[in-house]
């Protein structure tokens, strides 16, 4: 597929209607692709908990986090209400030497590692399943598709595409590389592992490796390895549930037209209904899949269920 | 054994030292009893996958939730920085027919379905391991044993107490019930079901059904059943990785003695190094465990790896 | 002024009409009637300045205020960065014995004293000045008419208009009052003084006396005395600059139709370009006036120029 | 007086002592050199209002100020509750055509145009007056001197020391410049101002127009203009009330001593109880001032009153 770089309208449209889920579920669907994960699948991957090993495949969430406030977009702020030096001074007030630490926080919802909700992105005005973008997500929220939704389903098979060790230099790709088909299946057969429906596909470039090395600069949707737009039959075709990367915008940046703004966002979140991860850290498991040579493994990460949400926190587990 | 209400300084220095696990892991121990889970048991837990039915066992995060300003805590604010009203009108400045919505939040830690982190309750000044407060939880947060730690490991068997239902009528155990050693034995037993080292013990005490039904009133940590100050001993002999309850507090309230907050906490957090969660919901999990008389599960409950923290939202997923 | 209790509609179209300053200072205008205050009138405010003595008339910003979480409006959340309790310690890392305190806020910016800002309310989809809602407040806040923009022009003349003493019992109005203009004038006269072109005008019911007493109740805008739709005309035809209560809605509560939400808002912010304040405390300065028997005063009442913003915080000043 | 770079210990010590103002106001006082503002300095300043003009000396509080995440300092977060945009397509559910717009805010309390409260800034671990820091400010905040005291008296005769314009090029400062008292005074004499007991002193460096040319950089407390160290004895002596500036850190940057953090804060804030303010916006007034030449002015500036704040916004008015 070659893109004309000029006419991301044109691509767009032609990628939207033939990847298009729209009405696979029915009209009052609020899951898209998630509904590949059924319970065959669930089976499927928690019998890959061989070793019993578990990973979180979360960042922190920190005020070191890689947000520098594009579009209002900060670090976490965690701030104390109590703390152990109150309590160290006796001045709590509670009985029998009872003290204690408490704490907030005030964060956007996509600052570190989360999943995007299916009203996160809207295509010519339309949201997942042909819905109006201004019935969906109002400012009260999204009243159709929040994130509370994906929080019981997202539990099953995880695989590792591991694209920043397979074709990158030190196991990390280039900011601007544009992964494609070509290079997922590179992945796929290096590792000796299936990709098929209802799997959560997390595809490491290695940039998170560099940006915890080298910082993430003035801005974290800045240059960076990702999904090329092209890739887009591919995620529609091998019917997986989600896809999570370890880098700010899922997508390469910058993105493969002139004038764009993740275009491949627009295809697959509203037209595809594809549930899509972003900074995430796969590093130690993708050391430990290195070592061992398999590459899937019991993945559940189901979404902080945050009412009407269009993006949450996740702290995704990964069992081997 | 039989509670003096007058002398609750008495009973828990007495359970605190009767009940210490300082040292058991080591000098620089950030887990506690999380370090009873090993891969033996989370290959055990994933044995227990049989059907591959998920349950978020996550309340809602939403301005309805439980809270109601004590001690500042608030129930969550979620607010939109992008709307698909704002996008309808074609405002937002994005090419090629892309527009989406994007949100914050601020909140307590602790507002809805959360994990008590080590650092969050101290005894006579000191914290998990024989710390003192103010060297783990300053203004900057839990500089030793924030809940970041447990964000990997929380993954094993889960195994549901529903004494609610065994104990309650029509599932509620009332308000101020106290739950013993001799209720948890009794629902062990009705369920005919296990419990011992490494396990993640939910109990359900019914609270929350009528939360639902009837409003939480004006603080969530008024009267609720939950554990007994009497239950320590089991909490510890039985080396549970950790208990989590639906509602407020885990123990019962109000608490056992004349002038007391919290004494269970003040035993099990600081000097047993138990995990315990609060503000689950365990209702449809349960149902389906009383409808198939299986009340063993895969669990997979690590928090949000908010830097520093002393607790954190965590939407656990039960699978059977 | 008869109201027809049944027909809010007609009565706010005809209101609306009646009191319309559209135009009247240009289609560019953003200040409304703050337009009223001229440089002549600062100086007569300033030689209001006899005796030399200030007060804020401002409620304090805690979480012990008036809110109760309706429409996600809570009470502050105000937290430390960093505490005398850290600095105590030693921990904080500073030399030569530096150390410190530091602090953050989470509110709604109209949670306590407060002015609305012009794009605080619409009627029938038209905002200040007929501009359509949807083209001054999106997502991004007030694009045209935020309350930066009163943060230098409301200073000037400030009238008392202590309602409360003068027909109230006990200095306090009753619930469900409704101050007519003959309530207004019948202060003015007791009171002896003018109001006019350019003024600020303060309204006294003396409910916060009571709320501070009694409480606030589970919600704010609950019963309350405060300004009769009826004194519409009355606020448009003095040519006010602004009028500022007690109250947590300015407009008596319940309104005074049948099926309504705070008509008299809907008249004076979108039509007549009013500047409305809300949840002042005004109880030391009316004692003062009561006492020497002067009820105007020099009164600076900028808002935090919050970009955007719909409404903000302001801590108003009275010196007399 | 010369410093010596090695000795800020040395110096801080000798200036603390010589420069206190402990127990001056009595054992419990809250207000500082607040306390030189009188009745009379209120009518002094008042008579100073001859034109009529306003000036707001706030800078705006939005996501472009001059924050960058230093120590959890972030620029503040406005988000909408309630926009024109859901307005316009009527589903906010209010009767009559009543619509509105809502909004809420997530900032540090002195991430823009603000005051510093006396509970700010610890010596030797001794706040104002002489009281332990751990006494004064704990997580709750500050017990003692919150800033909610400065809500009502900081009103009084304001003036302006444009030593930007008087030594700078272009009107600005380099950074770097230290402000000493001989450059205070060049700026009185150039002005023909006095400058007494109770005066607010604005002291105008020129760096806000060029952060605002240039921006703000990596770190707003990064080099900068700004009162030396050796100005102590003038800011004792002259019994100033307030000295605020348009600078982050209103000392110079970087500061006079080889290893320092604020030494000048140590020694005015507990020590003197000054009260100090920093990021105002002073071009507008000084551009005025300039023209005719008078830079004396009424000056009401009290701040926000958070309850317990060490710290807090202001939007200072100066009148002429």
């Amino acid at each position: 597929m070659t893109l004309d770089r000029t006419d991301p309208e044109g691509a767009i449209a032609a990628a939207a209607a033939k990847y298009s889920n729209w009405g696979r579920w029915g009209d009052g669907d609020v899951l898209g692709t998630v509904n590949f994960i059924d319970e065959a699948k669930r089976r499927e991957g928690a019998a890959l908990v061989r070793q019993g090993v578990s990973f979180s495949l979360s960042q922190r969430f920190g005020i070191d986090g890689p947000q520098k406030g594009w579009r209002r977009r900060t670090n976490p702020v965690h701030t104390m209400l109590d703390t152990g030096t109150d309590a160290a001074l006796g001045i709590q007030g509670f009985p029998h030497g009872f003290s204690g630490a408490d704490d907030v926080i005030a964060m956007p919802l996509q600052c570190s590692t989360q999943w995007d909700g299916l009203g996160h992105i809207f295509d010519r005005g339309k949201a997942w399943n042909g819905r109006p973008a201004e019935r969906v997500v109002t400012s009260e929220g999204d009243l159709v598709t929040g994130i509370e939704h994906m929080a019981g389903p997202v539990a099953g098979r995880g695989v590792l595409l591991d694209v920043g060790r397979v074709r990158g230099e030190d196991g990390e790709l280039p900011d601007g590389f544009a992964i494609t088909e070509e290079h997922l299946r590179a992945a796929i057969d290096a590792h000796g592992v299936a990709v098929g429906r209802g799997d959560i596909v997390c595809v490491r470039t290695g940039q998170l490796a560099r940006a915890r090395r080298d910082g993430w600069g003035d801005y974290a949707g800045g240059p960076a390895p990702g999904l090329s737009f092209t890739a887009a039959g591919w995620l529609h075709r091998t019917e997986i549930a989600a896809i999570a990367t370890d880098t700010w915008g899922f997508e390469v940046r910058p993105n493969e037209f002139d004038d764009a703004f993740q275009p491949l966002h627009q295809v697959v979140i509203p037209n595809m209904g594809l549930l899509v991860g972003e900074l995430w850290d796969l590093d130690a498991l993708a050391a430990h899949c290195a070592a061992d040579g398999v590459h899937e493994f019991w993945l559940t990460a189901g979404p902080i269920p945050v009412t009407g949400a269009v993006g949450a926190p996740v702290n995704p587990i990964a069992v081997k």
